[in-house]
């Protein structure tokens, strides 16, 4: 009889965007003429910029000839874009990172999801709250957490709130953690920490030997002067953090795959008899044993994401997203709204009108205003209450949405 | 202090091909006028047939323009995909699935590694030996396999030896085993199982609860008739087993990646309660938390695969390198080598000369003949005194390799 990995069984039931499909589905059907907008799940709309779809087709073409072909790449990635990442996300911020630092993959869901597959099972993992569920559910699968208590929260965890009292910024945790997973811009709150503030949790982890996966998928919407795009601009960072990064969200890559993880030689992490290992070396062997590598035209589709006409193709992208975002951000707080996020980043993050719940306020505005979102209360126990809407959308969709919230909705 | 997965530290020191690697720089940097032929690592050397590039170009024009772009997929790929490999490679053979039994993902080297996950950490774990060295490592990575012994095998392993004696066919295993990982066509060995060979496997697992990892990933170059290009031609598999495809080497997609796993809805393994859990439902819970879908433009054209002039295409790069494989096997076996594969699968397996260990010959064929091929021992004990050559090669530098071997050497 084969046994399974009974770690599974203690993820909660239903996954939260299949729950809001299925209320979707279930509205469409009685509701068939409604005009629904969807503001939900965060994925983006604009298509690949033409500097990306042209070295795209040169690619292909190469993989036609015999001459050009290309077989199985590295597994960590090919350098001609690990050194445009280097040249163009961290030297102009006075990071300098070796190319084998820079590990290309599929996906910055795939990497937070495996990264964890490093550490021994017994390092205690802090998340913030509200938190991306990927954290948390690929630690549950491995044994990390414990189960699920009665508030829906696993039992080893440890959870870092962001509640209006501390400005949705979380505090520094109050008992000694290993991993700590933190994510600037914020899914799902928007919230960015100043350079002074993640240098707080720089320092917390260099007194306490902790490791801070960072990830940065959202790092392209930072409009403000002072919020770090990399951990590693902030000093001492290269011996404690981790950073994952994207092109999903820069350069819509979300269908397309290509994603890019930090890890410095500097990182190390250590086994029961107290000797270092590299962190490095112990995802190459990761890398290289369970995964190939990314498809060879993704990449350089990627790489020309930092050509002078990609850069400023994907610059009119971003602005376009951020417009959006300032439509949602200033209509709902015309309308009377506590508001989070938008001003760095694509998500808004609202209190939900008369402390309506997550899940009352999604049914409402579904049914009244014919607008999708996603319950806050789906990102962990302090998102209840809130509420998010993302700016991946086109113009009129943005604008529209916003009257019939401010028509149908006064909070 | 973080403390690390010390399963990792069970791995064995050097990566086979990274050995292999290190030995050729070595020799090439000795003897820089060499013309070195590489018949070792099972890369493809073909370019993607017109088909293939085709349709590659329309999917990147689709993710171009506002009104066909894609984001998010689903997680387990499109179904226009996957309809196209249940009536393309399953149907004509009398296997009947349904597309959610259809994973799609970048690659058999991550299903394989990862599918694992799903299980405890307390099944056994049957692998042959020779064996692909994935397998072994993801189990050992997740700590189900004990510690590397004197013999360089992992003490809770069970190892399916297979040797002259038993014509290199595993027997069963003589105790009582969960997971058995079979390859068939073999890699390294190019051996297969009829359905009666293969049928004593299902049998097994039937009757001793077991499930079988089967990996198919070679089926395009079964030649033979009474050879099963999938498990679930034998009656009863779909309740034991899982199967593992790949693009990679049929339709030379080891830089483009693309592959499938099956998992049909019989497939159950059982918690420690004895209830049994759907593994299609598991598999689709870790694929959905962990993964992201495979690029768009890569599923269509692997779609275009099956496409009339897709397979007419594909058929003759498969030829191609078949008509490698019988001048390898017949050169050899004109100059006195034992053979073996080669008929059914681009790879051939031959015994070395006067005993001598593989890593011996394979520095003597290197000097001698600048031939590169891989040793046997680096796939396990029972590889030790064989080696591998592959057909993916030219034609020319094909009949030149075996020219100089027929030269230098006299089994």
């Amino acid at each position: 009889m084969v046994l399974i990995n009974e770690n599974y069984l203690k993820l909660p039931g239903s996954y939260l965007f299949s729950e809001i499909a299925r209320r979707v589905n279930q509205f469409k059907a009685e509701n068939p003429q409604a005009n629904i907008i969807r503001m939900g799940i965060g994925d983006v709309t604009r298509p690949l910029v033409p500097a990306v779809i042209e070295a795209m087709h040169k690619a292909v073409d190469e993989m036609g000839q015999q001459e050009t072909f290309r077989g199985y790449g590295p597994e960590q990635g090919y350098e001609f874009l690990a050194q445009k990442i280097i040249e163009n996300d961290f030297l102009p911020r006075g990071v300098k990172l070796d190319v084998d630092e820079v590990f290309i993959s599929d996906g910055a869901k795939t990497d937070t999801a495996n990264f964890q597959e490093l550490f021994g099972l017994d390092n205690i993992v802090a998340v913030t709250d509200p938190v991306y569920p990927v954290y948390v559910d690929s630690n549950v699968m491995a044994g990390r957490t414990g189960g699920l208590n009665d508030k829906g929260q696993f039992d080893k965890l440890v959870y870092l709130p962001c509640t209006e009292e501390n400005g949705l910024k979380p505090d520094l945790p109050d008992t000694r953690v290993d991993l700590i997973y933190l994510c600037y811009p914020n899914n799902p709150t928007g919230m960015t920490l100043t350079k002074d503030e993640l240098k707080k949790w720089v320092d917390y982890a260099r007194e306490n030997g902790s490791i801070i996966l960072f990830d940065a998928a959202y790092e392209a919407f930072i409009t403000e002067e002072d919020v770090p795009h990399s951990i590693f601009e902030i000093e001492g960072a290269k011996e404690v953090a981790v950073e994952f990064r994207s092109f999903s969200k820069n350069a819509g890559f979300t269908g397309t795959r290509c994603a890019y993880t930090i890890v410095p030689k500097e990182l190390v992490a250590y086994d029961s008899q107290g000797r270092g290992h590299s962190v490095n070396k112990l995802w190459l062997r990761r890398q290289t044993t369970k995964f190939n590598g990314v498809s060879y035209p993704v990449q350089v589709a990627a790489a020309a994401v930092y050509s002078e006409q990609g850069k400023k193709q994907i610059k009119g992208t971003i602005d376009y997203y951020m417009a959006n975002a300032k439509i949602i951000r200033e209509g709902l707080q015309e309308a009377g709204f506590k508001v989070y996020g938008g001003v760095n980043s694509p998500y808004i993050w609202m209190k939900t009108p008369n402390n309506m719940s997550s899940w009352d306020f999604f049914d409402k505005l579904m049914r009244e205003a014919h607008v999708i979102g996603t319950p806050g209360a789906g990102f962990g126990v302090s998102g209840e209450g809130y509420f998010r809407l993302t700016a991946f959308n086109s113009r009129e969709n943005t604008i529209e949405a916003i009257e019939r919230i401010k028509t149908k909705f006064r909070a």
